[in-house]
């Protein structure tokens, strides 16, 4: 198996249900009202499976963004929760993997170890986590707090969290099972584990009531690029969603360089080989037939974001109110990192990027809200192309900038692009998502002989 | 819509996902390899449906039963997640109910609500809801608790738990979403309510980040028949699974008459009427064509289950272990109610068996098990209809001794006369689940102008 070190991976995904931005769902392209509808989604992930995408990539929050009356009015709020919706996608598809973001800050390990081991079962081993530990206060609200769990302390958590999933999906060896209706043995007691955890922050006797995964676990996918976050992708992530285009077109190639050795270099002292753990940056591309067609489809793109919700978002980014400033005049304080608790890599981001231009409030939410790449289906490959030759990535989760026809443009004119340079596969050559991503099942912590 | 009065409401019950049995995945006819492949649950939902059941009622526990050896070695311990499932069956069915066990002790209502709104909204309103406090101490440890909640606060909790599902579930109004993309409006901000829910057990502020669901609120389905069961039920469930045949051959019609006059009078200090309530007794027939093929069929049921784990499983619903005493004589101590901390109605009609009855241990766990009604169908119906005209029965919950077999033979014999005597229905008229039961769809608190 495993896939051919000269081809990319590629992840297809859905931060907002209508596109990547946060004002996608006025794209004209767009189908606006079928966020709950079913159809909506069984048409964009069974078009990621006919582009050869290795996964569906779903994103999630635990709230409504009603920081601001914009996120009420103007944003889209809404999103399905992600087991139900990725349970029935595996239905209507037979390769591609589903994968989804589920906090470690807001769940029991319990429930998350059962769902995902379920969706892995019921999936034939397609299913993939994307673990992250949430960012904001109104979701602490949802959940019996009054302020998000500190920075440091959430990816302890996270930590342990991950810790404890696995131990439960060891819960079974692989030949527990036996089935033996003649004897009534349906399993071998032997081979079934109790997990015992307990730390100040878990307690959780087990087993697992669902047998191991066929995957063994899920693919581990992990998106933070904090110190903290890039720990722990080198501990135990096996799939780094990177920020390569967030705030700018794509990013540099040598930024990308750099991020990738930086938590490539970390994996060794966890007694891990670089191969173990695919970096996937972010790259949305804006796609016409034509530069100038490219060119105009940017352009619609950029004036979906109304001004106020523009400037709400960058507040809610900077976490402090910025809308009384003007908005031609640069930010009149230098934002800090110290003591900020929502997404700290974004912050650095932001920092990073006024500390290279020096950008005006309008111009700084603009550059947040339109991190696409316009270009021709040709130019895009080159893009791709040349982070890929260069080390900045083993593969790509591409977003869209609007559902479902950014996705039906990538599949129709720069999959077979990618593919006529050799640079993507023709077709799937396995069944799981491990298999897609060339990674090995992990062997069960209590098994004596392995059958991986 | 609603249903004619003249017809019962059938719900088709898995319990182990082999059957109602703890042994019935050791039934010649079982499949129980199958236990976490998608398509035998495909099979089953897909032949309920055939058969017009108004829904497919899933069972759930958060533990493996490990408490005796005999619970590892003999019993089916593996089960699938509930939303992981229903959602994936969703996409195979049309009009089928879906409806699931969920636990208000080992949840937060937040992620319950929104898995119930989303289910609801991708299956077309098709969701239920059976609202159970969980019984054992295992699976508090699976949650960081050393012991189960006590009875009485965990019925204090599951009150609450619905109230906040409910809040949350209204959190937009049937008309708040715009998607007008002109104006850039996607909802309109009066018809978003925050919950802002606190009490001592639960602080939710709201709102849940899915829109209304289809049904209003998904069907909610109780199934406790203690005292506080009782008046949850009376107060807020739409559904009761009453134990009906449970713990012998369907009990006595009296018994029925008596249970369902009392949960439907207790309704009326709630300002509820008795039409917003069905009450399905359990039943499970054991069919044959012939009386001998019945009785032949019961017979090899009867023997599925090992003398331990027959014994070891009467220790569990009694909450001490028995295996000491001689298995031919009779329990030599009465259980007591007070104190206990499982299945208070489980250990009440135990009580209430051997008040009736002076039966040795091994004929108590053996009736335990062997709670099936086997007869012709034409004697399933008899029985059946005399239940449901009488006043015992809105309808039932079929149980099934093995499955896939026992569903088919029930949807191919016993329904065609269900139907010949009028008593069930040639087809589905409606669409929810909510149509198939002749239950309202709830008016949202916040709506001035109701769009039911």
């Amino acid at each position: 198996m495993g896939i051919d070190k000269k081809q990319m991976a590629l992840g297809a995904m859905m931060y907002f249900p209508a596109g990547e931005h946060i004002s996608s769902w006025r794209h004209p392209e767009s189908d606006a009202a079928g966020l709950l509808d079913f159809n909506y989604y069984k048409h964009i992930v069974q078009t990621a499976e006919r582009g050869k995408f290795d996964m569906f990539f779903y994103a999630d929050e635990l709230y409504v963004w009603d920081r601001f009356e914009s996120g009420i009015v103007q944003s889209n709020s809404i999103r399905p929760e992600p087991f139900t919706l990725l349970s029935a996608l595996s239905v209507v598809t037979e390769k591609i993997g589903l994968a989804a973001t589920v906090s470690t800050t807001y769940n029991e390990p319990y429930h998350i170890a059962r769902k995902l081991a379920t969706l892995d079962h019921l999936s034939g081993g397609r299913s993939g986590w994307n673990i992250v530990t949430s960012q904001t206060d109104e979701e602490a609200r949802n959940f019996g707090k009054d302020k998000h769990l500190e920075h440091k302390n959430r990816y302890g958590r996270a930590k342990e969290f991950v810790d404890v999933t696995q131990g439960l999906w060891d819960s079974w060896e692989d030949d527990a099972l036996l089935f033996d209706k003649q004897s009534g043995s349906f399993a071998d007691k032997d081979k079934l584990h109790n997990l015992n955890y307990q730390t100040s922050e878990f307690s959780v006797r087990g087993p697992l009531n669902v047998s191991r995964p066929p995957q063994g676990y899920p693919v581990l996918i992990q998106a933070g690029a904090s110190e903290a976050g890039k720990e722990l992708a080198a501990a135990s992530a096996e799939v780094v969603f990177a920020p390569g285009s967030a705030f700018g077109p794509f990013g540099t190639v040598e930024d990308g360089v750099q991020l990738y050795e930086d938590i490539k270099s970390r994996m060794t002292k966890y007694g891990r080989s670089r191969d173990e753990l695919l970096i996937l940056p972010g790259f949305m591309p804006i796609i016409g037939r034509t530069e100038a067609e490219a060119a105009e489809r940017l352009a619609i793109v950029e004036e979906l974001t109304p001004e106020k919700l523009g400037v709400d978002l960058l507040s809610h980014y900077l976490g402090q109110d910025i809308s009384g400033y003007p908005l031609d005049e640069p930010l009149p304080f230098v934002p800090q990192l110290e003591g900020f608790n929502q997404s700290k890599s974004n912050l650095a981001r932001i920092i990073q990027l006024l500390e290279r231009e020096n950008l005006t409030i309008r111009q700084l939410y603009k550059r947040i809200n339109s991190r696409g790449v316009a270009g021709t289906p040709a130019q895009i490959a080159d893009q791709m192309e040349e982070w890929f030759v260069s080390g900045a990535a083993d593969g790509f989760n591409i977003m869209f900038p609007h559902l479902p026809g950014g996705l039906d443009d990538f599949v129709d004119l720069v999959v077979p692009e990618l593919q006529r340079r050799g640079l993507f596969k023709q077709d799937y050559t396995g069944n799981s998502l491990r298999d897609h991503f060339g990674l090995k099942r992990p062997a069960n912590r209590y098994s004596t002989v392995q059958t991986s």
